[in-house]
């Protein structure tokens, strides 16, 4: 079933905080439900981009490996691409970009996808380094993660937008991976200048949240012990 | 489709909390994504509850009415009937009997489904009154709920257990609504003091949440502003 209103999640930003990184579903999986998404890998192997049915991953040494079908992720989203034109934009600043994306969209309490290529200037990215079990805590691997910049790149933004009461299951806010043309630089965006480029959107009118039950750690985890939004906005930041 | 191991959600418990109760979807797409289900009507018409593919509405007076295909909903949930028997209980009270599930499911950290009949004693419901635009929010309308009560009735409950960390979204925990086997009395379970009966399971490993993006009260609605979690669990309890 193709169907571009549809955003599939698997796993939750919440089972990442204690370490839960099995990896619970495959990358032929995910490709099934979309052929654009982000996602990272089991042990929070590097940081994922899927452009075009092409699933790219940034590891922490900052190499760009294509990844096979049977790589493994613990946390996902993925959708069908079907994206309308919604702005061009000239040197922009992020957050000017970040208001006027969300003014324009009016989609504050759904989810959408918005995807940017151009010009990036004073790109600052970051890639997680892969643990083993027993896993590392979500803050443990973020004081590990590796920091890439570049003073200008050509290359895609793709990132989620969910609204704030589904913070903690997704990343409430927008969730933003990027990756060059040249495929030699990407990661978890922390931060740019701003972007000369255009500015796509596609907007959901359901979330299909998949959960790992077949995996034992993450159901008979106790959630209640863990300080969850704390941890995901001081790791996700 | 018929999927038996996903739970459909239409709108969110939070909606409810403003009085954003336009009916957004009609018992006739609810019923296309589940023959088992529960749910309200436009303007919190009552509590509705759906069994072998039939909907009842418990409306404010008690009146235990067939719902018809066109009738619209702001909130409910649905899903395929897939239930394996878990349990035979004698005489258990609710505090008991919701402590063995949870540890019988095992299941705390995804979506499911319990449902029971039997014969529960001292059973208490209450059906919220319909308002018009402009809507009451939850905490005006919960205000005006009528109670009814029944010393012993035979019937079902049908339960949905949701993650913790999807509160807000979904009803966190349990959300039960109950119809008498003779079809004379029900609602939104407020308490029992026990049951004799046969308790059923079904475990789900997705939520589809659907959102009202056609709505423009609720695309246009400032959820900031409101006091999501306390208003749904006064009302809710």
């Amino acid at each position: 079933m193709s169907n571009s209103n549809v955003l599939y999640q698997h796993g939750t930003l919440a089972l990442l905080v204690p370490g839960l990184l099995d990896g619970t579903l495959t990358m032929k999986d995910l490709l099934s439900h979309g052929d654009t998404g982000i996602g990272t890998g089991e042990g929070l192997d590097g940081e994922l981009i899927i452009l075009d049915g092409t699933p790219y991953q940034v590891d922490s040494k900052g190499n760009v490996n294509l990844v096979d079908s049977e790589f493994t992720l613990p946390f996902a989203n993925s959708h069908f691409a079907d994206y309308a034109e919604m702005l061009e934009v000239e040197d922009i600043k992020r957050d000017d970009l970040q208001k006027q994306i969300s003014e324009t969209a009016a989609s504050n309490n759904t989810f959408y996808s918005v995807k940017i290529t151009g010009t990036f200037k004073n790109m600052k990215t970051r890639a997680v380094q892969k643990s083993s079990q027993p896993y590392k805590s979500l803050a443990e691997t973020a004081e590990k993660q590796s920091i890439f910049t570049k003073d200008s790149v050509e290359g895609t933004l793709l990132s989620y937008y969910s609204p704030q009461l589904f913070d903690g299951a997704a990343v409430g806010g927008f969730h933003s991976h990027f990756m060059s043309d040249e495929h030699d630089f990407g990661g978890h965006i922390l931060s740019f200048e701003s972007v000369t480029g255009v500015v796509s959107f596609q907007q959901f009118d359901s979330l299909e949240q998949h959960l790992p039950t077949d995996n034992k750690d993450y159901m008979q985890h106790d959630f209640s012990q863990d300080n969850i939004l704390d941890d995901v906005h001081n790791a996700e930041g």
